[in-house]
């Protein structure tokens, strides 16, 4: 059999970040046409042969979530019947994640479909990043690469020379992203102590660790709406601390999130390219954006030709 | 272990038809809470114990389709961890049913893709009504019902007493149901010869039967965008056929389909409500609206209590 | 691992096509014992090594299909076991392809039973050629790629230069491949209107389009006992057409088909060699046979070495 | 739910097993249409609703052993998607089971295939009886009741007083249903010594355990041609055995297996009616045939009812 | 069918805890025979039958751990073999829970492995306690019922009157089951910063929160070691805090680890009998055992009768 | 992609066999940390990148199995997300394998548990050596190369050449082993009659065929406690037999079963090192060990360079 080709294709949520990865790999993009009929039905069709090529299908699970995440299912399908040899699903941004596990009774655990369903379609890997709950990879049979932009935010934060910085956790349960990245920067670190009264809701209640006088550096995987970094802003500035840098993997920003973090005490927001911005978005002022693209071109050279994901990160990320 | 008790829940899609279906089953729909996130991820609790029960869940795969198919997938997963005894999935109008086959390659069989995605998420049969192809069965391996508004379709245009009728189908491939509705009524019948030069597309080329004079009655199992039916109804007309009766089972009316239909060479639009229509839809004149109900209860009701649901139809639909 | 090596092995039922294929790729037949004990089970036994191969199993559901179709499923399993690296399925001929839906309750879906269970013993891919209905395709989660003989029957007949010809599709249900035909010759065609009071029996009721003066070119996918072409051949004669011209690419003749054929008013049988044919039914006069053998040589060829099997064709067949 | 209910049908080989079974449970044997088309292809039709009931598929892969094993299939196929509850496959003889390992390599192991082709169309349990291999049971995931004749082969030879018998293992490798019932009848007992040359072909080299002046039993699972057991009964001869009593589950007689023991050294041929004889075989004297109808009909009422079959038996059988 | 009928059994680590289930339900428990064969092979023999019935199997996969997983692997292969309606595993201590994710690469998902393959043995439902990571619950794709010991522990503690208590987590990571006990008792709570330098290892760094003056109330989900709760005990001692009340679901109590806490600065430690203690351990001063028996004899009767498992818990659990 | 690369692992059973192995091979053994957390938890790390790795896992289930079991299953799993190419799984010493049918009711059939198990957690094919009972090939789907020690044991015993020798099979149900090698030194055979009144016990009743003044060669798959083989010597004895020379494969020897075959009537015990011993029973005299390393690297070198396996053996062992 001649030898196996790598096509890496796009779908509709991340198409500059897969270019970016593209021409770092010296490939061109794969020509696929992706529409919509009238219906609201997803159209694919690959417009080169992919017979026996290791694909790669780029697609992040941002807005419209719903969308994207069926317009996947739909990419691998027409993948499978296509021959390709093996389907690899580049997930910069894993949507859902969110729901790995019953918080109460008769809920979905919505993560879990996600990957269940991938694989019915025909997925044989998964590369993605900075996964809200790390066990999710164990929700898939089929191997899991987990990469972290940790590394890279610790380097851009370092050559910044914050002085007397504080690392900030908004959240007492996911704390080893900021733990993580307090050992990273030698710095102390802090948590703020919340109530959840309900979904999507929280209340801050006290913060444990030093923070007056301190340039507080809020460290999450996600940032969705921004109400709970603002809390967490106005909580610290209540403690004396000074304007916060705000840092996430992952800038969801649902519901204009990233306009609500224009905010007097916000210094800066520094976030990934895993999901696309609008246009406008990207004006914003102490928006600062790091490329993930250089970890998801080696990831996939090695691949592709083999080598070690793991001598990729110092961190194990989130 | 204690009788197994029976659940019905609908999704956002057909709250009027599960609402009938329980009438008509003496029954309350079942309490469920729907909702998306921020971030437009679904959320779906049951607000009661569905342990041990037989749970039907019902949703059309209408507009907005991927979210309702994903709204859908994440109500089978709540379910499946809250210990449903059978899960059945009751699809008015299964969505996708078009694209039942590769028509060019390294296109997807998407509606084979949404049995298997149903299957994995956790449902354990399906009952849907006129499906596009009745091959779409075959793609499940658990058990599948369909049903057929034939039967009501026939009755209600006999009761009207249709002077010189002709039956209408619009497309050579796909003339079976015409052909019932013709054995039913005992009239003539007639096919639409049309070339497809691309997707969605398709232009009349001649017609072969006799239609001059004659009450053309286009049957056809689904409405999309009406264009379709609009070429014929002028292609008949052309031909010397008088004003048309259009029938249809599914009432899709994509990209305001409906009000493409109030045109003056079309006497009366016949559907049912396999799909939901906006308020607005449901005053357009000429709109002739008959219910499916029935059939989903009864159905419903020997899929608990036992029966032959063939028993039901005269005839066997598409 | 050493470079993977291509072994093609025929069943019972198409040594010669298998012969043919091999030549046209320059392999010899792969050697395999296939016998039956005296209790009538197969006993298969590959004479090489199969190991790390990629296996080629060349098997038309034909005459006794289902001796013919459990030889298969031993040949796959034994395959398996011997750890060959893939095993195409080469069904020139899909046997049970008919039986693609339910048309009465409480029958089987045969064919989706059938692409169940060679998933199951073990097929990886499977190459076939004109199938009854093309929603079987989506039947397999395993790749299948789809053959047609179209666009040999239609060089064939174009190449006779027919005088004044009209394409025939003895169906209403199942007009797609006349149609393709037909545009394809750049010809008329018509329509049989037929009714099946039961499994395998039909009457024809009337004609739509015009056929007198004309020679008729019936077009089917398969011909089996042939007492529906003499039908479609008598009809058409009533109404004034000239002799007839019968193609299709699968001739089964169940029942002394291909002799039933012999008629005065039908000048040719041009069918192609997906099924082997008795060598008294090769001498009858007027039987024309298209070799399918390209077509499956360029396919294997193009799954071996890369290449788009779509480019094999201008038409998509039935 | 309504109570769950009882359907027994019979496939092609067994009808008269069948009758007998129901009778003896007070039912009536269940309505189902099995035939073939012209094209050798079986079709099945249940002909009552079995929505919801535990159907019992009673079918012996017996002559002609393919036929059935797909008429199997597909009643197992049609079973599935007509709702039924349960499928349990009560195979009074199971055929390919003497394919159970690979004796040579590039070999099938159809029992296996076998076993996983009845479980992917649909089997949830299996009866059978006097398998050839008892590991076969572990061939299934699904449960299997292996039900033996043993007890009622011991009991009818002793009410036969048979004076000074010695109970003949034809075979070294497979000697444990002999010693069973020589443990049973409190008898010596004596092997045949054999090479194997070829399939299905056997030599005699010596006997050990003493013969002389004795009554031979000799007992298999399964009689197939006979020519073994004609082999046994002259190598006994030979020896000074007296005439042999001749005992088997399965009568199989392939090529005209039963009259090849009409033989003078032969006194009887006991087997049991888990396959079904030709009319003129039935009329051999010295053919002795007991009834397993009492051991399938008490499985299938403790499977009903529950209870434990093992309590059927004093001895485990093969 | 008749009624399903329940039986519980035991495996060999938790017979006290299944006598007193069964008790508080008002059955015997299962008879069944589990022993070891000089090999070291497991052998399990169900004593009764099980035909039909729904069988809960207990067992804590706690010291050995390897052992009491493959017991547990081959009782489930039984029950499915002996026809059991359904196989709930009742696991009060879900070993290599701590393995949910890769935290290294090349490393397993221990995890995960144990789910799939209690699914493949045929488990059909899980019952479980205080799982160490909730999201192990989607490792599953059957229904898993988790419980919690939180209430309990509340309700004890409660009625202790505990002067001036702070809830303390020993780990940033997982402070949730420390911030829930902290909301239940209404009491401040604090946090112990560590460093993991290599598995099992964990030095600690600091403390955040007010300790000092107060009884902490240390909690985890499990004690295995003892030697994390020592660290913790003694930096709290160092930063002023009182003598401690340690509390676990689970006490494992790997290598003497409870004589270890066998310390001065500790009060009283609280665990449950979700692994069966030796009778030395059990005299041990300062422990205090609460049974989980009262959860699990309501959630088997709630699974059995109907009835939502969440109504008997007030927190969430860990 | 890049060449795949072949690496070997040994688990904790057989380190020196894999040595042996991997030198033969022209390898180093890969590099692997294997250990238990205080807990009793197996750890396993690879400590080189796997990626696209054809790996090779090398463990017997010798004692004390479950631990080895559970050890496999953790290499597997992390094997597989560590993204290895093929999981071979080598199995010298296949445990469990008595287990293969259920001799009573309501037993488990472990020695299936086991083969679904492993290809739950991952293995692509299996390798091993003297299967208990050739049918567990068949409990696999996954490919099974099937070794034998039984040529390496003839040539050994030709090369003492023997005195009068007498193949003797201590098993009347499985005397194939004896047959074949009685056939490949053209030797007479005998059989030993037994009862087993319980598992893992049994009695003696008397010997077919001669073996006065005759050296016996007693042959087995296994030996166990080695109480079978004395029973077996000392009825030999009490027959007139001389010296026993003791053969198997398989040395397990549970319960010091090594030291009990030191014993007057035997000369020699003749074994593989399928099984790794201890040092000091290593020591006894009259022992010897034949190795299967180069089986087991033939092996390994065709399935990685293609070949037939088959060509490996005179006999088809067991």
């Amino acid at each position: 059999m001649q030898q196996s080709k790598m096509r890496i294709f796009s779908g509709s949520s991340n198409k500059a970040l897969t270019a970016t990865i593209c021409k770092q790999l010296g490939v061109e993009p794969g020509k696929i046409e992706i529409s919509r009929f009238k219906s609201g039905e997803v159209y694919v069709h690959y417009e080169e042969s992919i017979r026996n090529c290791d694909v790669f299908l780029v697609q992040s699970l941002s807005h419209p979530i719903n969308e994207l995440f069926v317009e996947l299912l739909v990419m691998i399908d027409a993948a499978k019947r296509a021959s390709a040899h093996t389907i690899t699903i580049v997930l910069p941004y894993y949507g859902y994640a969110r729901q790995e596990r019953k918080s109460a009774p008769r809920e979905p655990i919505s993560a879990k479909m996600v990957a269940d369903v991938l694989t019915t379609a025909g997925a044989s890997r998964v590369v993605t990043l900075d996964l809200h709950a790390p066990a999710i990879q164990g929700f898939f049979n089929i191997p899991v690469d987990h990469l972290t932009a940790l590394d890279l935010m610790t380097e851009y934060l370092l050559s910044k020379n914050i002085q007397n910085p504080v690392i900030v956790s908004p959240d007492a349960g996911r704390a080893s992203m900021a733990e993580k990245l307090a050992s990273g920067m030698d710095s102390p670190f802090a948590i703020m102590i919340k109530k959840r009264p309900a979904h999507n809701q929280s209340v801050i209640t006290h913060v444990i660790g030093d923070v007056e006088g301190r340039t507080p550096i809020i460290i999450e995987d996600l940032i969705d709406t921004g109400s709970t970094i603002l809390q967490v802003v106005e909580g610290l500035k209540e403690r004396g601390a000074g304007d916060a840098i705000v840092c996430a993997t992952h800038g969801l920003f649902s519901d204009k999130g990233l306009a609500r973090l224009d905010h007097p005490n916000i210094r800066e927001v520094v976030i990934t390219d895993s999901i696309e911005l609008a246009a406008e978005e990207l004006l914003i002022p102490r928006l600062h954006m790091l490329s993930v693209a250089p970890l998801f071109s080696r990831a996939i050279r090695y691949i592709m030709e083999g080598g070690s994901i793991a001598t990729m990160f110092r961190n194990r990320g989130i």
